[in-house]
């Protein structure tokens, strides 16, 4: 084995690592002959050198072959997953998986929880009692065979390497690095067994990516990667400069893709954005997928499984076979619910002009709805619901947002002091701003 | 105190950190709260970003306040220590410490041992027999007190967070860092307790400073730094692109050392820069300690003090009363010797043009005379003796060097490859070239 300080070294002064180098030194990661202090030595290092495209492409491999990789060759049918780089109220996966999976494909989907301020499914979907996202190999096969899709967390197997990584690099200033991203993101795809792959590669204030040209340069890296490592792929650069939806908090997200799903509108609030974004994904899915003449039919296709409630079908089969509580599902009521609700109303007249993305997805966490750190544990049944999207038009004293708060109790949120970070967050202009395009690039 | 992850972050990023934030951090990696993981993922973002001079008046202050720090105020006299930036053939510390004691200051000198191509005082102490440098506090001051100089090692209780972050360094690329290296010099200099500083920066092909400009920045950053930490300091560039003096490799250093100490002239063998070196500093020394009107005056009392004898006098009472056996240094032919002798020659004849000094180091260290690894032991009598210096004639078939190497043994060194690297190192050309400067700027 190379010795690891050789491989710092020479990553510190700016020099291409070999494929060997890395495969070395990321084997000795996984197994604990290369002590955390060197890998971390070595992450901050690629921090300040980045890597080029074939270094990118040996961690992505390294990564991928530390731990075991699903062969879903015998689930019959396109195998087809979709991964977002993360947001706040994106609850697109929970509608998407059924959605795709009644329009004919597989979607064998691996997620993450909620870290910081943006979200994850995991935990949206155990917001629903009984709902199991540790399957084993067979359990995850069986599922996806006869459901269509199956939804599960990343097992302590696949991509050992990747979680050990992920956790020194929350904690040493090293996750906002594109090479690291790609190749955390890929290998778990990559070993979870699937023949291609959409990206959601989110911008805005809500986004780790702030401007097009960082999502632009994450959303290429990435699909160069995936086509060396023969993964078709396809990377759409959308908006996250508001909440998706109206929801923002595990349960309430649910319920608001339960209502997408069954085609139920509610009173005064749009969903206008997830449901579009979701259509979009899922004909990208099925055309890579080619379950689809093309990306015009391959829409038309989904919009239809939508509004026939076939989608919801495939979700009720999901819920029960992963061993979620269908009376929650079909009535969303019984979901976990908050203490009480209050609202924060607009303090003058105008249009909705902007919003600091993230600080609502701080807010979720402070509400007890997110982590701060990993081993936090969470509270389903807290949230935000919006009243209003960018471009809305506001009139004072009417409710921007209805909060879902905990119990009044020692040690909770201060509910005045989130007023207040809210009110700074979200800025009421005289004239209305244009809003952003839902969808504005697509690479690969 | 403040979160590990937000100091790493704030420096990844360029920014100043605070004294409370330094020192928050490094008082965390001396009691352990934080991980290596995390001391590795700052210093290789201060490798890229480096600090400020208050950031390492910071970390030099954190680094001493994490030990013990020895008070000699009740040792009579001016206590001026010498360090130097480490060479091959730096046997200075070996006849300065004695001849400035013998000159009327007191020196204590704490010294570290060999690592890589570069040598170490206590490494050559050690190859006479029963030299103890491990005293405690007490009997340190002891025989500062009774001797005028004492020798030992850095302690356990003696910046410890230095010596766990040096130990860290050494193996995640972090070494080549110039306010890493500042913080760790000065803790341990101003932790031993000495009143000023003279500092040897050595630059050239067998320093870790290979040009003036690197060197220059490094000693006006531990000038500054010192100043700062009210410990008078002069520091002078001196050359390091061929050995000092004629002999590399412990015992064979001690006695070139001894030859000095008394006085002696080895028939062929040139010490003169060796000597002149020592002189030149101790006058510093004796300068900055106040032991003299001027620095001339102080040149003069330095040479005296060596041609007198009272520097040898004070050499075998340093020795005596550290437990090494006198009958070795009064008799260096029994110094630990190597099995066998051979002569590398001239292949042709000309002047002696240029010498890679750090490849002559790691040829010592693969005759077993230095170090790879901290964890090492080393031969003490394996070297080399250079027949001649950079600038002399030399006439093919002439020695250039005796080898003193260890007896033919399976897993011994290869000397036939031994010899093409020093081939390798060493240029004959065809004209004579002009020979560095020995000393060539002071700083402070």
């Amino acid at each position: 084995m190379i010795n690891p300080a050789w491989i710092i070294q020479k990553k510190r002064d700016g020099k291409e690592l070999s494929e060997k180098e890395i495969r070395d030194f990321i084997s000795g990661v996984a197994s604990g002959q290369v002590p955390d202090y060197q890998a971390t030595a070595l992450l901050m290092a690629v921090f300040f050198r980045g890597m080029s495209l074939d270094e990118t492409v040996a961690l992505t491999r390294a990564m991928l072959e530390s731990g075991q990789r699903y062969d879903l060759s015998d689930v019959p049918g396109a195998k087809v997953d979709k991964h977002s780089t993360g947001g706040v109220g994106d609850k697109v996966s929970l509608i998407l998986a059924p959605l795709a999976a009644a329009c004919g494909i597989k979607v064998p989907m691996m997620s993450g929880r909620g870290l910081g301020h943006s979200g994850g499914t995991l935990d949206k979907l155990e917001s629903i009692q009984g709902f199991d996202v540790k399957l084993t190999y067979e359990q995850f096969k069986a599922v996806l065979k006869q459901v269509g899709c199956a939804m599960i967390g990343q097992s302590e197997t696949i991509a050992p390497a990747d979680k050990k990584l992920y956790s020194l690099r929350d904690v040493t200033g090293t996750v906002e690095c594109i090479p690291l991203i790609v190749a955390s993101i890929l290998s778990k795809k990559l070993a979870e067994g699937t023949d291609a792959l959409v990206l959601d590669v989110k911008v805005g204030s809500g986004a780790f990516m702030k401007t097009r040209e960082q999502a632009r340069k994450l959303a290429r890296a990435l699909s160069q990667v995936a086509r060396k490592m023969n993964l078709p792929c396809r990377a759409l650069l959308t908006d996250m400069s508001q909440p998706l939806g109206y929801a923002v908090g595990n349960s309430l997200e649910v319920a608001e893709s339960i209502a997408i799903l069954r085609d139920r509108k509610e009173k005064d609030l749009s969903s206008a954005d997830l449901r579009e974004l979701t259509v979009q994904l899922c004909a990208h899915m099925l055309d890579l997928g080619k379950a689809a003449r093309n990306l015009s039919d391959a829409r038309k296709l989904a919009q239809k499984r939508l509004a026939d409630g076939s989608a919801w079908n495939v979700f009720e089969q999901l819920v029960s076979t992963q061993g979620g509580s269908l009376e929650q599902v079909r009535d969303p009521s019984r979901l976990p619910r908050s203490a009480r609700t209050l609202t924060w109303d607009a303090k003058k007249k105008g249009y909705l002009g902007r919003m600091d993305t993230e600080a609502i997805g701080r807010i979720l966490v402070e509400l007890g709805g997110g982590r701060r750190k990993a081993s936090d544990s969470i509270d389903a049944g807290v949230g935000l619901i919006f009243h209003k999207k960018l471009g809305g038009r506001v009139v004072a004293g009417e409710p921007l947002v209805t909060v879902h708060a905990p119990a009044e109790a020692q040690g909770g949120p201060d509910l005045d002091a989130l007023r207040a970070r809210f009110e700074e967050a979200v800025e009421i202009t005289g004239a209305r701003k244009p809003v952003p395009k839902l969808i504005f690039e697509q690479i690969g």
